[in-house]
């Protein structure tokens, strides 16, 4: 059994790069850059008025002589000569023959005079050209996840098109006789099929759309069926459920007939236990306990990691945080532990009802409380590691 | 002026709910319920093995008869007399005539007789219904946001369908003659336009798709038939540029002409003074700061927890965090200041390029520091707020 630090390095460690492909910049919210970033152009690439005001030459003449106004985007400026001014508004060209701006709330105007009643300083409100930067610089990292700011910046240099890794296609199984679809009511000894619909939520979350679905029944020819067309089809595939070692788990089985080399089964963690990792070619397959809290665990701790890193994040962990415990906590297990809790400003509240069947607190949690497992207890406010949920 | 405090709070009560609607679950991610959540069942709703193992009525006998198995799904089970028992599967409906499971691992098998290793407690190992809740329970209130463990539980109750509130029609009109289309090379004095882009995937990033985007020549006759057409159209409209009182400034008088109601205009800050909000109906209406920098910021600072409580959140702003500042910050401005800045750890950084036109450090930070108006200066090592820009 190895411990929830090597499997998390067996899983970024066989995490092979999807394809890079080309996108539309309109397209690209939450890719990761597959090029860095350099930039065409300087920015801003005319000098340019950071305000509404007056542009001149900068002196310490108070009364100049107003002979036009300039607007954004307007193609060409006009001469200053000395004692001259200019109406000029924020983003407009300023003139070659002009070094200042004063904001239009510190002058007064006599028809075509303007009164200057607090001189700023030479070269105030004019925007240098590459005073944000200038061509040619790298401005974004490969490994850039791509959000609204990093949209807008791009937009902004001209650019139409990025370069990014490709996000997975990915299979889910999900598998057990037990469960039953929603929609009609619940037969004896049945349970409600609800990891299939979870995991496939929580790749929508990582913006993962092409997801395909598929139940099989328990037997070794059913499941083995089912992972052999999942890899025909999916660059990653999940199976939920049926991984233990009970005479009604196939999955392991169906794995090794399909191919698929194991890479790990069994994590020294609470809740998922007996969690499977294992790659065929460029796939990679995951086998997790079918108890939905912990095949909710296991996604987050080694799943998602796993994709974000596939689809080229370069820090594709959920972010550990710190916060201060709210009560003693016990760890009999020498497991690493992973409770469900909700932080609250700097105070972190395990939930009650951690076991792995239960997702009623897992709906409410938004951080993951880690326990090492060599720590046996952590006292009511001590700091303590959390994954945030969010990040 | 008013300050940032009573800006918030202006946009917070003026955010009527959108409209009920009612989704089927596997498509409410990110939504917010409309309703409380009431369980139809129990869970479990029968009574059920939580390991792989052998089922029996306690006794301190260790040698009893295997008469059967008990597979999950399972419709009927066996009825066990005294000295037997009967191989268990997690997850199978244990029979009324047992009360404890013992694990596999603390049995062995000498033929039908099983021999019972190392004896659990009484009812060890199984799962009573209703323990983690009984039918009747409120399990989610209404408020919550939908996310992937509420849809596996809401899955496993055997919900087909959530009442939530719907998502806004938004409409985004950009403003300015500098602006020019991607796709050519760049005329002089103008720039990329890259608001719309940048407003419209923060949007997207909270959901919301069913976006307009127009563009409005600078005459008052054209903005002001832009604002008109996305009245018609949207639930919330988002004017960017345009907004301050230079001569071709027409926006304010654009919605004034239009019948908009002015709640407030300009706000204590840095940058982003020359916000506007506004309602007529139930259409809210902002006009941002033309700047990028500026427009992101009133858009993370206002428009956002604007929209999210239109949608029904009740936690609606972006989440306050502490960390500890990395160098020394001034504000001489009398205003409070939103600074873009990167967390690492517990440390915040302010980047270098503040400026309201600059986009650049926007792509990078995952933090807006926050410097009260009323604090002058704050020192490497203190303990500072900042908005956590992913929550």
């Amino acid at each position: 059994m190895i411990s929830v630090l090597e499997a998390q390095e067996f899983v970024l460690k066989n995490a092979e790069k999807l394809p890079v492909i080309t996108l539309k910049l309109e397209d690209s919210l939450g890719y990761y850059l597959a090029t860095d970033c350099v930039s065409p152009l300087s920015l801003p690439s005319f000098r340019q008025s950071a305000m509404d005001g007056y542009a001149f030459t900068h002196t310490n003449e108070t009364r100049l002589k107003v002979t036009g106004q300039i607007q954004a985007g307007d193609l060409s400026t006009p001469h200053l000569k000395p004692g001259e001014a200019v109406r000029i508004f924020t983003g407009a060209p300023v003139p070659d023959t002009a070094d200042t701006v004063v904001i239009q709330e510190h002058t007064t105007r006599e028809g075509d005079t303007l009164i200057i009643e607090k001189l700023p300083l030479p070269k105030a409100n004019v925007r240098p050209i590459g005073e944000q930067l200038t061509a040619g610089t790298q401005v974004l990292d490969r490994g850039h996840q791509i959000n609204e700011a990093s949209i807008g910046f791009m937009a902004g240099l001209g650019l139409t098109e990025v370069k990014v890794y490709a996000k997975p296609k990915v299979c889910i199984i999900t598998t057990g006789n037990e469960l039953q679809e929603r929609g009609t009511p619940l037969k004896p000894n049945h349970i409600y099929e609800s990891n299939g619909i979870m995991l496939q939520n929580a790749l929508k979350r990582l913006g993962i759309l092409n997801i395909q679905l598929l139940n099989a029944e328990d037997t070794l020819d059913a499941t083995s069926k089912a992972v052999h067309e999942a890899l025909e089809n999916s660059d990653v595939l999940i199976v939920s459920g049926g991984i233990s070692v009970g005479d009604f788990d196939f999955v392991q089985q169906a794995f090794q007939d399909n191919g698929i080399e194991e890479h790990f089964y069994k994590v020294n963690q609470k809740p998922g236990k007996p969690l499977w990792f294992g790659i065929k070619d460029d796939k990679s397959v995951f086998g997790l306990p079918g108890n939905p809290a912990s095949s909710l665990t296991c996604f987050y701790a080694y799943v998602l990691p796993h994709l974000r890193s596939r689809m080229g994040s370069i820090n594709p962990l959920l972010n550990k945080r710190s916060a201060i415990l709210s009560e003693t906590i016990t760890n009999i297990h020498g497991k690493t532990l992973f409770l469900k809790a909700g932080v609250n400003g700097n105070t972190i509240t395990p939930f009650t009802g951690q076991a792995s069947s239960m997702l009623n607190t897992y709906a409410l949690s938004n951080a993951l409380l880690l326990i090492p497992e060599d720590t046996e207890q952590l006292n009511a406010g001590d700091a303590v590691t959390y994954l945030d949920l969010n990040s």
